[in-house]
């Protein structure tokens, strides 16, 4: 006999309310059962997700929402909060075209208050909301609940240092499951590992947590009870932490697994009319056994086997190719450095990280930073290599500007993620980055489309210019190089001229291999059409320019953002060069690109070959 | 008789090296003298700098530049340092063209390591450069100087996260004078408050002191003396604070105008080989009495009179006009709050703040925080509007975008200081905004040339658009508006055609007003030009681009850089027309802009009237 899941009841917040406590345990594990099954056949972040189950069944336990607010931090751990606020149906569609968002939505749900799906967010965001509602005078609690590896992010610390001194109802989550994505850094790392193993904690499950037993679980709890235990709870912890410092009421640390304990804290956090710090210790991956082992590896995961925990192994990449080429050139000359903000492994650091110990630097959540930090290697004779994701060096601008270029230093930016990212959508796109990086004086952008390119194209950047340069490539597997007459990333264009045509098409990066085949296609139509293949982006060689000016009409074709992106560059020379013909820019329009598949979002934006493939024969037509 | 200046006989820090310490006053009181002599002259930043006279001085005493490194945060307390490093007699050129820079400078001396300008980099540059001088196996220190008020940015805060667990040698050196530019706002602040009135600060100045004046002034103390005292210091004063937390070694409160403490500090430090913090306390303005008692008005000073302090009064400028336009509309819509990250005086919100103090928010110098906390304040209905200079919203560009635009919140931004801003330099130059805002989806960006126009631009941006606007206006004050039929904002351009002109000029903002007196001018010869003024910069309206079509020629002027700018945007429309005539694009080339007065910065780049008209009679011959 199957027996009904609690699960299948809970249809809102309010549902779940319904259960008794002594009910949350097998309702949790039936969430586990729910993520564990669903991410092994969409992907998605799933450690994190496992971490924070009785986290987010206790807050919708404690608080009322949609007026009561979570606003999350990042997002990898919204899936039970997906869950439990009637989405459970469509869980299935997770991170597919025109399905469930693998981060919080306000078009989706108004149980999701804040978009995310960048990091250290919450707590200002969080601030924003309750400090209106002060101002209003409308009442409802605003919680932000972020992981401790936001924390190393100075923008959660910004949020911190205002939240603190706020005279309102504010209550921060911490999340604290000893690790950000790999390996926690920092002070404040080591801070949060001294607050969890001082005596509080031993004293918090022992003598203040059978205080805590006595206040009821369910309703308003008797002020002047909880008052009592609030001293107790302040004696009994740790007497002075970094949080009480910046002037929060602290609660911790929680076992963040133990429901009663939790919905006891948070009804205690629900009655402060100040800002309050709850400070819960987790486990990622918790309850999935090959997740609790490899917790990193199940951080961001694509499908993988249930019972083994086996995933699809998947080609090399380029990210893998670029961790690889860079040990090989590190291994030449040491001064090369890599740096990461916490995506060691996403950006394929690992063997560098062990390979050069010395020469690697994580610096957390903290993509400003690592900019500046890397500024002052190259200052004192290093090459330091930031890798960082396309949509996160965003972050970084004003380093870029203030701390790199305008005292011309050459720091190298590994840019991963370039283009369109596929499921993860649009918080993740890594489609700015031309558009902002060629606003910046003195930087060169290459784009390669091949491994070698990028080999090659790392190489130059090291060795032959004098200045920072960005070597952007895209996430997932390069196509194969087709047997044509390409420098490999040696020249700054390659001209592929086709005899009776005065069409050319202008492209860069990936999305040559899709003009590429689209070229083919046409080829056997019997309409032939040149092909100018930009390899540094910017500056553009004048030549190429020049080459391109022969044909009567252009079409660009850029995986990217339109607006100041590379196609109105080029655009802008031919102006300059008074070319007098037709140019058509194909790029993506100025919006946020909702998850699909890469592929799929090519296709909605005319990019794919059978795209451009159309778009050159109505140009041809008319 | 005149008594010859120490300060005469100093031409680099081993010349100061020669003074005793009994000296040394003396010496910190010819340079207060000289501070203030030359700043009343060419304006900069006093206040900040006389505070800091017997921190610089000591630093030099005790440590041996350009080896060891001293890494300013901001610049605003650099002048001590210039003058001790043989710029004495270049001192009155201060933030003059091809004069010393107001902040430091690696092009200027060997004694400025780092360039700077935004606050709160010193940290992380500095662990950057400690971190590859221990890589190398090099020696020489490196030194972090701050201001309390740089603790307030997240890139600070990213910084202390690394460098509290750096295993080598790093000062970072806390010039704590309770105030950034304004009050210094946060918890930080009140954690350092407390930390200035514990018991250690007595502790420090009585007993601990004693101890230390054992120690010898100069040389090598002894190693067995020093650990003795370091003992001492740490159980006499505050037994653990935040920075302690992080993994520094704390010495301090120190009382920063104490010249035999902060040598003997220093030189504690300087033994050390692991991280160290030393907070030492000072008084903004110290020794001039009218900056001692408004510290605030003598932060950043136009020309002044030594005497009395008074300063020369300006008439309204942009910024005063936004300042008094935002409280009338606040008067009719409690919806609307102000918002800045520590420019209440410099974006004129002085009187908001007053005058509507719970919809207020200094959040410190933390424009990342800004702009995320301002999304919260949208998100639950309230109208708000960060005010903050163009330069320093570079910062801001990913919460711009992930934040504000990605869901579709309505921010208003008050763009302060867009355009060349004259003698602060290449660091402060609001030359990238028009760039970076127009990728940024939906952002509208308005420009008013004249105060009506900022005034009109204003109700619109919270009016009539449903997303986000930035409003971005000049340093100073606009000319005249002159007489002809501009529509005060109220549309998205102005079109002045002239008769018998195949020629268009298009420009836009404070622009506008050279371009208009150059057509007077040429009118004056007989030359006839039409001008299209944009009102709205981005989204382009298509019919302004349509006017623009009928010239032959069409010239654009632009302050602000020329890649990804306006005159880029407008190229990009014009082909899309088909347009086949002239486009000429006349814009600051991807470079940075040195200081001078923001008319010579115009004319160097062409873009004063005479260099306007200059470049028609050119189009107009050819």
């Amino acid at each position: 006999m199957v027996m009904e899941r609690l699960l299948d009841r809970i249809n809102s917040p309010a549902d779940l309310k319904k259960l008794s406590v002594d009910q949350l345990p097998r309702l949790c594990a039936e969430i586990r059962t729910m993520l564990v099954e669903t991410v092994s056949r969409t992907g998605g972040h799933l450690s994190s997700n496992l971490g924070a189950v009785e986290l987010t069944v206790a807050l919708h336990y404690v608080f009322d929402g949609p007026k009561d607010q979570i606003i999350f931090d990042v997002g990898h751990q919204c899936y039970t909060h997906k869950l439990l606020t009637g989405r459970r149906d469509r869980f299935a569609t997770l991170r597919k075209e025109n399905g469930l968002c693998g981060f919080p939505r306000r078009e989706e749900s108004p149980y999701d208050p804040f978009n995310c799906g960048h990091s250290s967010t919450a707590i200002p965001a969080a601030l924003g909301v309750a400090a209106a509602r002060k101002m209003r005078g409308e009442d409802g609690h605003v919680i932000a609940l972020l992981g401790d590896g936001a924390l190393s992010g100075g923008l959660a610390y910004e949020g911190l240092n205002n939240a603190g001194r706020f005279k309102g109802r504010l209550i921060v989550i911490l999340n604290d499951n000893k690790m950000s994505i790999n390996r926690n850094v920092g002070a404040m790392a080591r801070s949060l590992a001294v607050m969890r193993t001082r005596k509080g904690y031993r004293a918090m499950k022992n003598g203040v947590e059978s205080a805590l037993n006595k206040i009821p679980l369910v309703g308003e709890p008797l002020r002047n009870g909880v008052s009592a235990v609030k001293g107790m709870m302040k004696d009994a912890l740790y007497h002075s932490n970094i949080f009480e410092d910046m002037g929060f009421y602290y609660i911790g640390p929680l076992d963040g697994h133990d429901l009663p304990t939790l919905i006891r804290g948070l009804t205690i956090a629900k009655l402060q009319n100040r800002s309050v710090l709850i400070h819960a210790c987790t486990q990622k991956g918790r309850g999935y056994v090959p997740a609790e082992k490899n917790p990193k590896d199940f951080h961001g995961v694509g499908i993988f086997d249930i019972e083994t925990g086996e995933k699809k192994h998947a080609s090399e990449t380029f990210s893998d190719r670029f961790g690889s080429t860079l040990c090989k050139m590190a291994a030449n000359d040491d001064r090369i450095c890599a740096i990461t903000a916490a995506m060691k492994s996403g950006t394929c650091l690992d063997a560098f990280s062990t390979r050069f110990a010395s020469r690697f630097f994580d610096v957390g959540i903290a993509e400003e930073g690592a900019v500046t930090f890397a500024s002052g290697l190259a200052q004192a004779g290093q090459i330091p290599v930031f890798a960082v994701y396309s949509t996160f060096l965003q972050r970084s601008y004003d380093q870029l500007i203030h701390d790199v270029a305008m005292q011309r230093l050459k720091v190298i930016f590994a840019v991963d993620r370039a283009g369109f990212v596929g499921d993860d959508g649009e918080s993740h796109q890594g489609l700015f980055d031309c558009a902002f990086l060629t606003t910046v004086p003195g930087m060169t952008v290459y784009a390669p489309s091949y491994y070698n390119e990028l080999d090659t194209m790392l190489h130059r950047a090291m060795y032959e210019l004098p200045g920072a340069c960005a070597v952007r490539y895209p996430r997932g597997v390069a196509p194969a190089m087709p047997e044509t007459g390409l420098s490999g990333g040696t020249t700054d264009f390659d001209w592929l001229p086709a005899e009776n045509s005065d069409l050319v098409l202008v492209t860069y990066g990936r999305e040559f291999g899709r003009v590429w085949e689209a070229v083919q296609q046409l080829k056997a139509e019997g309409v032939n059409v040149s092909v100018l293949k930009l390899n540094c982006v910017h500056p553009i060689a004048p030549e190429a320019v020049k080459r391109a000016c022969g044909g009567k009409k252009i079409l660009f074709f850029e995986e990217g953002i339109r607006s100041g992106g590379i196609g109105e560059h080029f655009g802008g020379k031919l102006l300059e060069c008074g070319y007098t013909g037709r140019y058509r820019l194909i790029a993506v329009p100025d919006c946020f690109v909702a998850q699909a598949s890469a592929d799929r979002q090519c296709e909605i934006y005319g990019l794919d070959p059978a795209g451009v493939a159309e778009t050159v024969r109505r140009e041809i037509a008319e």
